[in-house]
C-alpha cells in the first residue's frame, strides 16, 4: 500500500501553538513527535517509507524535510498554492500512478490523532483488500460520540459484508456539516458516521473518477503527468495549480461516485480541531487535568495545561485551557475555542502579525 | 532629613515575579522602575542622595548596587541574617547617629506604592517638623478603605493639631492584626488607621527609645557603634546580628513609647501585598483590566494581566489574575492570592526549588 499524507492545513484553531509558519501538523501536541511524524509512525507497519508521499504548501518544505529526513525527494509534493483537497489528491495520485499503475493508496490527513492504532491498522488492511477488488473507494467513518456540527457525515446502508471481523458498509450518501438538530438525528439513527477524510482506493480508480467527475482537474493532472521527470516539472506544477479550482475531494469526486464503501470505526479518533478536542482525547490525571509539560496546581480541575519549557502554576481553576505558545500565552475557558478566530482578527487589526 | 529604606522583605505573595533571589522590592511591577527605585524617586525631592541609607539582606548587595549605582558604600547596610525590623531600624539609626547626632530619620519600607506623591511629601515635611520638636515619634497612618485583617491598626486620639493644613493626632495605642469583626469596628469608628510601617523620628529619639524599651538590642547597637569605621566593623555586625532577637520595631519599641503621633493619610497607598492589591491600585482600562506588558483580549473583564516580553491572550475571562514570571506562568482567580503559599509549599515538596 502507498500513502499520501495531506499536510496542507493551517490549524488556526490550535493557536498559539499552531502558527502560520509552522501549523498544527508540524507541532508536537501530545507526544514527543509532531502530528506529521505520528501520522507516519502510525502507518509505518503497513507502508514502506519509500511509498509514503507528503503533500503540503511549498513554503513548508524545510519543515517536512527536517521532520522526515528520510523522505525521498520525489515523494515530496510542494503545492505552489493551496487549492483544497481535490487537486492535492489528484496530483499525488498522478505521481504515484506514474510510478506504479497498480498502486493502492491511502489518503490521510497529517493532523489527526488515533489512539487505537492496532485496530486502525486492521481496518486499513481490510480497506486495502476491498480497494484491490475493483473500482472501489473505501472510506474510514468514525462512530460519532456526540452530535458534532463541525464534521461531514457519511450515510451508511444496512447492506454490508464482514471481512476479518470488520464490517464494510455501502455508502448511501455524503452529508455536509449539519445543523444541531440534524446532527442529533444522525447520531441517534446509527446509520451515520463522521467523515474522517481518510480514503483507500487504487491509483487507477482515482484517475478514472477524476476523469469522469472532474474532467477539468483531470486534464491538468495529465498535463502534469507528462512533465514528471522532465526539467519542466516544477514550472508545469505551478501552471496547473494556478489553473486548478479550489474544491474538496468530497465535493468534486466522492459525492458523485458509485462503489463507495465505509468502514465504521471506533478507533479513538480526533481531528484535534480545537484545544477542547485535545483535552478530550488525552488521558486525564486524578484531578481531571490533561497536562503536557510542567504544571503545579492547587485546587485545579478539568483543565488542559499545555506548556513547553515553562512551568504553568494554577490555583482555583476549573475547566480552563492554558496554552504556552512560546512568545504567547493563551488562557480561555474550555468551550470558548471558537473565539480564537476573533482573537486572531484582533491581532491583525492591531498590526501584531508576528503572533499569527 | 535622612531616610532608611528597609529592603529586607521576601514578598512571596507576589510570586512568581517576586523570587527568593530577587524579591518584590527589586522588581518593576507597575512602572519601568523597581519598587526600590520608586521608593527613592518618591522621597528624592526631600532627601539628598548621600543621606539615603538602604538596609537589606547581605546577599542582595549586588542587586541594590545595580539598581542604585550612586549609593555611597557606607550607606549600604547588609544584614547577615534577617531579624525583623527592630534590629534593622536600630542599626541604621546607629550608623546615622554616628554621622549626625541631630539627624531626623524617615524609616520606610522599600516595597510599597503611593500614588499621591505631592501630598505624601507634604505630610513628610510636617512629620519632620514634629519629629524635630522633641522626643516625638511620628507615624504615617493610612485611612482604611476596607476592613483589612492583614494590617496592624493605630488608634488615634481626637486630640490633634494642624500644621500646614495637615492634622497630626496623638496615638492612643497600636493594635495587632484584628479579626474581621474587630476590623469592621475599627473602620466604622474613624479613629483607626492602618500602620504603614513609615516612621519619622530623630536619631537621638530612636536611640533613647531602644535604651529604655529594648536594652538588649541597644547594648548590641552600641557595641556596633564602637566598631564603625574600624577593620572589625563587618565582624562585629555579624556578631551583633547573631545575638539580636527576631522582633519587630512595633512590638519592641512603639507599643511601649510615649509621644507617638500619627498623620492620617489618604495618599493612594498600598503595600502591594498581593496581586489583587496591585490590581486595585493600578488604573484599569475600559474593560476593567489592569495590564502591564502586552495583552490582547476577547470578552475579558476585570483581570490583572502582568506580562513582560510575551503576549498574553485571553478569551472569556472575568476577575482573573495572570502573571508571567519568566520561567513560570501563574493563573488564578482574583481573591485566591492567599493560596500562593500552598503552591510554593507544593513546589518545595516536588523538589522544584528553582521556581521559588
Amino acid at each position: 500500500m502507498y500513502a499520501v499524507i495531506m499536510a496542507g492545513g493551517s490549524g488556526t484553531r490550535l493557536w498559539p501553538r499552531s502558527r502560520q509558519n509552522r501549523p498544527k501538523q508540524f507541532q508536537a501536541l501530545y507526544s514527543d513527535r509532531t502530528l506529521l511524524q505520528e501520522t507516519v509512525r502510525r502507518i509505518e507497519p503497513l507502508v514502506r517509507r519509500e511509498d509514503i508521499y507528503v503533500i503540503a504548501n511549498r513554503s513548508h518544505e524545510p519543515i517536512v524535510k527536517e521532520q522526515l529526513p528520510w523522505l525521498p525527494p520525489e515523494n515530496w509534493i510542494g503545492e505552489p498554492v493551496a487549492k483544497d483537497t481535490a487537486p492535492a489528491v489528484g496530483i499525488a495520485a498522478t505521481v504515484i500512478h506514474s510510478k506504479d499503475p497498480n498502486a493502492i493508496i491511502l489518503v490521510t490527513p497529517a493532523d489527526h490523532i488515533i489512539t487505537k492504532e492496532m485496530l486502525f491498522r486492521r481496518l486499513l488492511k481490510v480497506a486495502e483488500k476491498v480497494a484491490s477488488e475493483g473500482p472501489n473507494v473505501v472510506t474510514i467513518g468514525i462512530r460519532p460520540t456526540c452530535p458534532e456540527t463541525g464534521y461531514g457525515y457519511i450515510q451508511m446502508s444496512d447492506a454490508h459484508r464482514t471481512i476479518d471481523d470488520i464490517d464494510v458498509h455501502e455508502v448511501i450518501s455524503f452529508k455536509e456539516k449539519p445543523d444541531l438538530r440534524t446532527a442529533e438525528e444522525y447520531v441517534s439513527s446509527w446509520h451515520y458516521v463522521w467523515n474522517s477524510g481518510m480514503f483507500i482506493w487504487s491509483a487507477q480508480t482515482i484517475l478514472d473518477l477524476y476523469k469522469a467527475h472532474a474532467p477539468d482537474i483531470y486534464r491538468l493532472m495529465m498535463r502534469f503527468k507528462n512533465a514528471i521527470g522532465t526539467p519542466d516539472e516544477q514550472t508545469v506544477l505551478e501552471e496547473v495549480y494556478e489553473a486548478f479550482p479550489k474544491i474538496s475531494v468530497d465535493y468534486a469526486i466522492l459525492e458523485h461516485a458509485d462503489n463507495i464503501h465505509v468502514i465504521p470505526a471506533a478507533i479513538g479518533w480526533s481531528d484535534l480541531g480545537s484545544w477542547s478536542a485535545l483535552h478530550e482525547i488525552m488521558d486525564a490525571d486524578e484531578n481531571g487535568n490533561t497536562v503536557v509539560g510542567s504544571h503545579v496546581g492547587i485546587d485545579t480541575h478539568n483543565c488542559l495545561i499545555h506548556s513547553r519549557d515553562r512551568l504553568i502554576a494554577t490555583i482555583g481553576l476549573d475547566n480552563m485551557i492554558i496554552v504556552d505558545g512560546g512568545d504567547v500565552i493563551l488562557v480561555l475557558p474550555n468551550g470558548r475555542s471558537q473565539d480564537i478566530k476573533a482573537l486572531l482578527e484582533e491581532l491583525k487589526k492591531q498590526g501584531k502579525e508576528q503572533y499569527l
